[in-house]
C-alpha cells in the first residue's frame, strides 16, 4: 500500500499535564492496531536518540536558569529532529502517526506560559518546520482545578524516583492558567484542525468520542487520497 | 562608569576552523587587559552551563544523524542563553566582549555548508536574537587550502584527546568551501561591521592589525557614547 498511498495521517495529543491526554493516545493507538491500520507513535520532546538528550537538558531541574529563548529553541530542534527521523518518514509511508505534544504545546508553554507571545512561536514553526501542520488536534481540557491537582498529586508521587523531570511541574498556577488560556486560543483559531474535548466525561467516555472523531477523519482522508488497505 | 557608560562594545571572531581565530581572540584579548579595559571572552557554542551541553551534543560523533534543522536550532538554543547569560549583561555593564563565533559561523556552516541558505539563519537570528549585532566581526581568511590542511593536521593530533570534537572537521573540502564562499559575501554585504583579513601575514603582523582596528573603532564608539575611565 505504501507506494499507493503517498501520504499518512498525522494526529497530535494536547493539553495540561494531567490533563489524560498520554493515557487517551495509549487507548487510540490500542484501538487503531486493533483495526490494522499502520501507526507510529511519538512525543515531543524526545521520541528520538538525539531529543531524549534535548528533553533532559529541557526537563532537568539543574538547568533552572534556562532562557525562555533557549527553551523555545530546544523545542523546536528536537522538533525538527522528529520530523526528518520519525514522523515525516512515517507520513511518506502511508502511516497514521500519533504524537504526544507538538508545535500547540509550544505556543501554548513557551508562547502563554512563558509569555514570548504567538507570533514568534509561529514564526519558527514556519521557519523549522515549514509546510507541517497535524490533519488533527485531540485537546484535552478537562476542568482546570482538578487537571493541576492531578498533575500536582503525581509530580509528589513520583518526585522521588524522577526528580529530574518537575521542572515544568514546579511552576505556579498563573503559568498554568496562562497554558491554558493560550489552549483555548488555539482551539478556537483553528476549529477545523483542533477538536477540543471539555470536562471530566471519564476515560471510557472521552475515549469513544475520540475514536469517532478519529474514524470520521480517516474516512474523509481515505475517501480524498483512497487507500487500497489498511493492512 | 557602569552607570554613566550603558552600552559596552561586541566583537567577534570568525572564520574556518584552523583559522587563527581563537589564537588571535586569546592575543587580542591580552592587549585590551593590559590597556585596563573590562573585557568579558566568550565562544560559541558553549560559555555557559546549558551551552556546553548543547556543544556537547553538536560536536559529539555519535550524533552523526543530526537534522541539518536540528543543529541549526541548537545553534539558536545556544546563542539565546548565551546572549540572556553572558552577552546582554556584560554589554549593559559597559564591558567589551570578545565573542569566538556567532550567527556569522551559522551563516557560514549552516547556511553555506548544510546548503540551508542564509535567509532561514536570518530569520532565526531575526526571531532569537531579535536587534543584537556585533559592532565589529573580525573575519580572518587565510588562504584556503593552507587552512584546511592546518585544520585536519590539528584535527587528527587531538584525534585520541578529543575524538568526540571531530564532526565538523571531518566534513569534506566541497563542505568548507562553501563554508568559505558564505563568509566572503557575508563581508562583501556588510563591509562596515565585518573586517575580513585575508592572507598569512603571519601571527603577530595580523595581530598589530587587528589591534589597530579595534582601538579605531573604540575610540570612535567612546565619542558616540563617551566612557568617563576604561578602569
Amino acid at each position: 500500500m505504501y507506494a499507493e498511498n503517498p501520504r499518512g495521517f498525522f494526529i497530535t495529543f494536547e493539553g495540561l499535564d494531567g490533563s489524560g491526554k498520554s493515557t487517551q493516545l495509549r487507548k487510540l493507538a490500542e484501538r487503531l492496531e486493533a483495526d490494522n491500520l499502520p501507526i507510529t507513535v511519538t512525543r515531543q520532546p524526545g521520541g528520538t536518540r538525539t531529543g531524549d538528550r534535548i528533553r533532559a537538558l529541557l526537563l532537568d531541574s539543574r538547568t533552572e536558569n534556562l532562557a525562555p529563548k533557549t527553551e523555545l529553541g530546544l523545542m523546536f530542534s528536537d522538533r525538527a529532529q522528529a520530523i526528518a527521523e520519525v514522523i515525516e518518514p512515517a507520513l511518506a509511508g502511508g502511516r497514521v502517526v500519533l504524537c504526544d505534544r507538538f508545535t500547540d504545546s509550544t505556543e501554548a508553554y513557551q508562547g502563554g506560559g512563558r509569555e514570548l507571545g504567538s507570533e514568534l512561536v509561529l514564526r519558527l514553526h514556519a521557519a523549522i518546520c515549514g509546510e507541517l501542520q497535524p490533519d488533527l488536534t485531540i485537546l484535552l481540557l478537562p476542568d482546570f482545578e482538578r487537571s493541576l491537582a492531578r498533575a500536582r498529586r503525581r509530580n509528589q508521587r513520583t518526585a522521588s524516583e524522577s526528580a529530574d523531570e518537575n521542572r515544568f511541574e514546579r511552576e505556579a498556577e498563573p503559568f498554568y492558567r496562562r497554558v491554558w488560556n493560550a489552549y483555548r486560543q488555539i482551539a478556537a483559531r483553528e476549529p477545523l484542525r483542533v477538536v477540543a474535548i471539555e470536562g471530566d466525561a471519564g476515560i471510557e467516555e472521552v475515549h469513544r468520542r475520540i475514536v469517532d472523531v478519529v474514524r470520521e477523519r480517516l474516512a474523509d482522508h481515505d475517501t480524498r487520497s483512497p487507500r487500497s488497505s489498511h493492512a
